[in-house]
């Protein structure tokens, strides 16, 4: 994909159909699909093929780059694991020391101000994967274009709110929806005007 | 619309992009609709009248009792407004001393004993509208066979949480979905097998 100016800055989140994106405990396996959902692996592997920079907060990093590399990746969703394992990463931490995961950029500077400046220079677009809290930081700064927000089928009853925070509501448009067999909906939101 | 044995128990539910239900101070102005918007009203109007005991917590009680006999209900939507003033309806709580909104029964018993008690009896069926606290109690239970949740497209960053309090995950299954030209989209779902 050519570099485009301005580059746009998306978010892609897995949502609990009440609001969560990981339980109190931090956990995401509400989220899991069957390993043989065809029709959300060819989803997720358009997604994964669809170029540009993948943005992280630490914790969906570290989850990530634990799990991406691995030859149980490699072995469950080959293509998928290829193409994350290849693509331009920002993770975004104040703590982390280093960034082992391939093709990794480890940014301690404050998300907000470097996204907003890296959205005015050329460049491929970016993606934010998970990382609620830094969507969440993101979104009320204003420099969130385009969410894709997938409901799975099941109430927590707790967890880790999505948008938790926010000092004023923020509101969107809706470009389209679709529903997968796995009970799976996906909406896709831009900013409201 | 004949009786049928056994009633089923649907709830309507109204929610921000991230699941709640009112926002920290019980308002739900979140939800409501540009008053011209044709197609979202002909989409109520058909729900209001669907037929059916509609149930309501007390406080969800309390605001539609105060709008839908009012004229200014009756100008905005005369349809819906007959429809609702029209419905035999029932009200759990145990400390209102009274229901005066036309056809409304006042129940201090548990909801949870009674509803469970009533979807055994030939009667027609039962909808629970907004009342997020008795859905989450009435779900976890076991008790709601078809939810019905309007994702509005706006984040609010704080409120009440439909589930919260659950003591245990409910998973469901995606019946349909909806998408309105308001960016409201409606998910139908009913409790996983």
């Amino acid at each position: 994909m050519p570099p485009t100016a301005p580059r746009t800055l998306g978010a892609f989140m897995q949502l609990s159909l009440d609001g969560y994106f990981c339980d109190p405990k931090g956990d995401m396996s509400f989220a899991h699909k069957p390993p043989d959902d065809a029709e959300w692996n060819a989803f997720v592997s358009g997604n994964a093929q669809g170029g540009g920079t993948l943005v992280f907060g630490r914790r969906t990093y570290e989850m990530m780059a634990s799990w991406w590399p691995s030859p149980m990746a490699a072995k469950a969703m080959p293509e998928v694991a290829a193409a994350m394992n290849e693509r331009p990463k920002l993770v975004f931490s104040r703590t982390l020391r280093s960034a082992d995961w391939s093709n990794t950029t480890l940014i301690h500077d404050d998300a907000a101000e470097t996204l907003g400046r890296m959205k005015g220079e050329p460049g491929p677009d970016m993606v934010i994967l998970g990382s609620g809290m830094l969507v969440t930081r993101l979104a009320d700064a204003g420099l969130i274009d385009a969410l894709q927000v997938v409901v799975n089928p099941v109430a927590l009853g707790a967890g880790k709110s999505l948008f938790s925070g926010l000092t004023r509501r923020l509101n969107f448009e809706l470009v389209k929806t679709r529903a997968f067999a796995n009970g799976t909906v996906v909406l896709w939101y831009a900013p409201a005007a």
